[in-house]
């Protein structure tokens, strides 16, 4: 087998070998069933196992209480954009939205269909380089939710903790590019969404994390089959058929942060290793943060060297080294060093010293 | 590797051999890149180019023209049942159905949340067991578009050719079970739908080819960006992170059926393999096929036994012999031999040798 590189993507983003390896001989036949993943019927004993066990091992990983339902949907974070005011934001409501960047724009646009939104907070006027202060956040009077993105990829920024909301109202996060990358106290949520492809598995679906009472309440507007949370509840996320493949792989990565610790464990390495590579930004010249000290993510490291030529050159020679994906969002530009919970720790190293070694060269 | 058996699942379902061989190599490491398929980055150039090949792959193999695009959506058809609808039945129209099963039914279900259905011809009268003719089916005066299920998978019926259209009305075909098992002329519709899972790789993607000219119209309702046609065509599918995987496979899917002939060979080996288990129920009187000759599914070979006792006998006898997935779906019973593109005609044979044997033992 070739070597694999340093792979820095921002999503989908690099998973553990073990996963992968354990998967390149489930795709040919799984569980001696002389069947492959990808051909099992979606009703049958095979995949309710494996379906039960990513189930379970997702509750016991971030201990999720037994009045929150764990649903495993189509499509990605756009999806519940929309899915979630269509869901939740009545007519002649208001939902508030923390805008901390790229993401949370988005969610405000499609919200905005369906309802009123009332922006509670803001970092746009500074680029969103920082995450807003609960002094800084005002919510409305009845929020039909309050709506944060936890973790901004573009960005680099990161909630240390949630916002406080007022009583009665509750909380929905979108919570795909940090989920599970620490622990996580689920009970302070409503509704928490991650697409998968950051820190738990392939592109194309989407964990749901809600709390059932939610579920009860009159619906807000007649909706199809397919974007209603009460359907997919009352089916086991087999409404249809699901991604299979997708689940099976989020199931695992489940089994390898419960076999390496867990979220306490996880987020201790997740802040070394952010860690290594913030802390030769901090004693650099060369190379400077994007982001306020207070609201740095742990997730995706940004940065920028002295000039765009210089940033051009760094990018590449770490392709050469073995370094790839560090290019950071077009919208933005410089660098972006994603870390999810699969990057390892040598990784970081690698890229400190890369960066060290530029600088001793360039200044 | 342990041996795999004959996998009869309706979905998702067998896959070649080929492709997955492919795919375990590419999961660790694709294309010399030192990242696996499932850890690249959406935008990236190895995507890129697994997309692009994937789309001509698809187009040469339908001879699908240029003023039709290709799309490759998040979900299954359940998605499409509402998308169709939200994006082409205004609130005062009315939009025909043919009635031919289950998923036809779903499909009804969700076009009325947003205007008129007129079903135009249905079989509900004898349980599916046949296509409606021509003379049977009378559409409405203006229909928005015509709607049918090309292959009934719980049914086993298929439709031989399309139904005739009136001048300026289009024909939206859910292809889900028999896509590309056979040639196909796509400027017979405006609009092809396909959930992957059964002759064209994993759950969690719906193949899309429409008619440039659809997504010019004035949008008849506003609606979610992630379900606007419009939106995923200018984006080129890319409007959010994609099914990466799904596609990849779709594609390695698409170069294998180009390796073996095309559509009209694949055509002509879909024919012999059903004919191999229809000529055993044509022969027999133990088993029985559940549908009308003139239409009979190649996909689904759906048949009973002379009691509900041989029946379990013969599925538990086939199970051990490494025919698997025979039982009928839950709704009909019986058996159903599903018998896609991938499914080897070796397993057909197979299938029919136990059904003489049985017979022969069983009267």
């Amino acid at each position: 087998m070739s070597e694999r590189v340093y792979n820095f993507s921002p999503g989908p983003a690099v998973l553990p070998e073990e996963v992968l390896e354990q998967a390149r001989e489930d795709l040919w036949n799984i569980g001696g069933s002389g069947i492959g993943v990808l051909e099992h019927s979606h009703r049958g004993k095979l995949v309710d196992s494996v379906f039960a066990e990513a189930k379970a091992d997702c509750r016991k990983l971030a201990a999720i209480p037994s009045e929150y339902y764990v649903l495993f949907l189509h499509g990605g974070a756009s999806t519940q954009f929309f899915m979630l005011p269509a869901n939740f934001l009545p007519k002649d409501g208001t939902a508030d939205y923390l805008h901390t960047g790229s993401w949370s724009k988005k969610a405000i646009q499609e919200a905005e269909r369906y309802g009123r939104v009332h922006v509670a907070a803001s970092s746009e006027d500074a680029n969103f380089s920082y995450i807003p202060t609960g002094e800084q956040t005002v919510c409305s009077d009845a929020p039909a939710y309050v709506h944060l993105t936890s973790n901004n990829t573009i960005a680099g920024t990161q909630f240390a903790t949630e916002p406080r909301v007022l009583d009665g109202a509750w909380l929905a996060c979108d919570a795909s590019s940090d989920i599970f990358s620490r622990p996580i106290d689920v009970q302070k949520y409503g509704l928490i969404y991650a697409g998968a492809q950051k820190n738990l598995g392939p592109a194309g679906v989407t964990l749901v994390i809600i709390r059932e009472d939610l579920l009860s309440r009159p619906a807000v507007r007649e909706l199809p089959a397919m974007l209603r949370y009460r359907e997919h509840a009352d089916q086991d996320s087999r409404y249809n058929t699901p991604n299979v493949f997708a689940i099976y792989i989020m199931g695992r990565v489940f089994k390898w942060i419960l076999a390496n610790g867990g979220l306490a464990e996880i987020g201790r390495r997740n802040r070394a290793k952010a860690k290594i590579i913030y802390d030769v930004l901090d004693a650099s010249s060369q190379f400077k943060g994007t982001v306020r000290a207070d609201s740095r993510s742990q997730m995706n490291v940004t940065f920028r060297a002295r000039s765009e030529e210089l940033e051009s050159l760094f990018i590449a020679e770490a392709e050469k080294q073995g370094l790839v994906g560090l290019k950071g969002h077009r919208s933005v530009g410089g660098m972006r060093a994603s870390i999810y919970n699969a990057f390892p720790e040598k990784g970081c190293e690698a890229l400190a010293q890369l960066m060290r070694e530029f600088e001793a060269r360039h200044g």
